[in-house]
């Protein structure tokens, strides 16, 4: 497929899982209703963003309630979600999960957070998602028979590392479940969508919860997409909204035949340094 | 050193060699003269950015007059020099190369910009140095016993291994010489500088030459320090003009601490994805 259509739902999570599901498929059939082959979800869309509640909140992927409900969308909309995330249950652990469902209501993917988000800003952000969370191992790509989607939750997005290796595995598309906040938001959520995708020459598209003063983490919002050569194609506000956007996957290859960034990183050299700080 | 005034000279480059040493050395007076203790020059400072200039604009770092004029300026303000970069020949090759000058005039550093400018965006920007330069192989960090300055040459800014390397090896500021163009100046040339600063949690400082209408190539200009948290500490336009800036290094420190980025990274994942990336 050369271009598609992407539906970013900035859903506004509520203490209320039911009341989160509903709005998640509702938000979903709005998106098929507009013609969306993909539609993502925000970080954390069935609980709120609150370490007090993870543990609550939890359920296996496979039978629990909210990954079927969205499964059961998907196939009755022959529709491909990207499921934010959930916080997931396994084997007594708890993860930041997010669930790729093509469009035949099938799991094909799923990328538990890897890096932690452990901040102290005094006066402004503290949060220890390691106090209930537990990190991913994996580096997530998968291709939904529509084009390669690769997966970042939130504070992934700040090691570019990740996005290197993603792009190298073939992604065209990094769909971003993600809460920035009010701290961070304004001055780092654009710049860091926009510099993957230039960096990258991939498609961007990271996918907030509304903004929520109430709440215990007040979300930035500002859902957005970013295409290969860092253009913004869209961007929401705070509140809760639903963003589409057609993309034209065949601006992957224009752009890096002008400006060809990947075939000019010098990986021997990279490697050689990594080797020697290893060995120092 | 915990603080420091870096001086930023975004010089008009013209075709005329002994021109632009004049101006880089009356440049450096003036930086002393408001107390600068580092002063940067922009790439290729004393030829035109063009390919039919490199190769007679040309010299020996020793022993040619170019150095030798930032030498002595160095020594005899007792200040430091990030000398931009020049063409430099050796063993009849030609470098883009940096040159690192300390306050008693010795050549304690040099980069030789890895990563070489060959691209084609039609109509717009085409450029292909690997016609008459050799690439670099080395990452360079060096501490003129102020602070540790990695230094980058333009296009190497594409490329965010080289500054995770750089940020690992020490480099507090990471300083860029480097002429962007009026394509890709107005959409990447602030988001990389930002984001290189944000993810290293390091100061950037962009030096570029002043924009010539009637040049070859038409430089940006826009010369600017980005600090650890990405705040844009300044920035010049378009003109010749000097970027005078106070750094704090002690931000760095203080916002590795509130977000440990540096410490927060998986590189146990991102050697095993490598690894699996090269076997296949």
């Amino acid at each position: 497929m050369k271009k598609l259509k992407l539906s970013l739902c900035q859903m506004k999570v509520v203490d209320d899982k039911d009341a989160n599901i509903s709005k998640a498929v509702e938000m979903i059939y709005k998106s098929s209703k507009n013609n969306a082959d993909v539609v993502a979800l925000p970080e954390m869309f069935n609980c709120p963003y609150d370490n007090s509640k993870f543990h609550s909140y939890a359920e296996d992927l496979e039978n629990g309630e909210t990954i079927q409900a969205i499964r059961k969308a998907a196939k009755d909309l022959n529709i491909c979600v990207i499921a934010g995330s959930i916080p997931e249950r396994s084997e007594g652990k708890v993860y930041n999960t997010c669930v790729v469902i093509d469009s035949k209501g099938n799991i094909i993917g799923r990328h538990r957070k890897v890096h932690l988000f452990d901040v102290n800003i005094p006066g402004k952000i503290v949060f220890r998602e390691s106090d209930t969370l537990c990190p991913g191992k994996d580096i997530t790509v998968v291709d939904p028979g529509i084009c390669k989607i690769g997966i970042a939750i939130c504070y992934d997005v700040r090691f570019p590392e990740m996005f290197r290796l993603m792009a190298l595995m073939g992604a065209q598309i990094v769909v971003i479940p993600a809460n920035f906040n009010m701290t961070t938001g304004p001055l780092h959520w654009e710049l860091l969508m926009r510099a993957r995708a230039v960096d990258n020459q991939i498609f961007i598209a990271a996918v907030s919860s509304a903004r929520d003063e109430k709440a215990h983490y007040v979300a930035y919002g500002n859902s957005m997409v970013a295409d290969p050569f860092g253009n913004v194609l869209g961007r929401l506000e705070a509140e809760e909204d639903i963003l589409l956007v057609d993309l034209d996957l065949s601006e992957i290859n224009r752009i890096r035949n002008e400006l060809p960034l990947l075939e000019h990183r010098r990986e021997d050299i990279y490697e050689a340094y990594q080797t020697e700080k290893d060995t120092n």
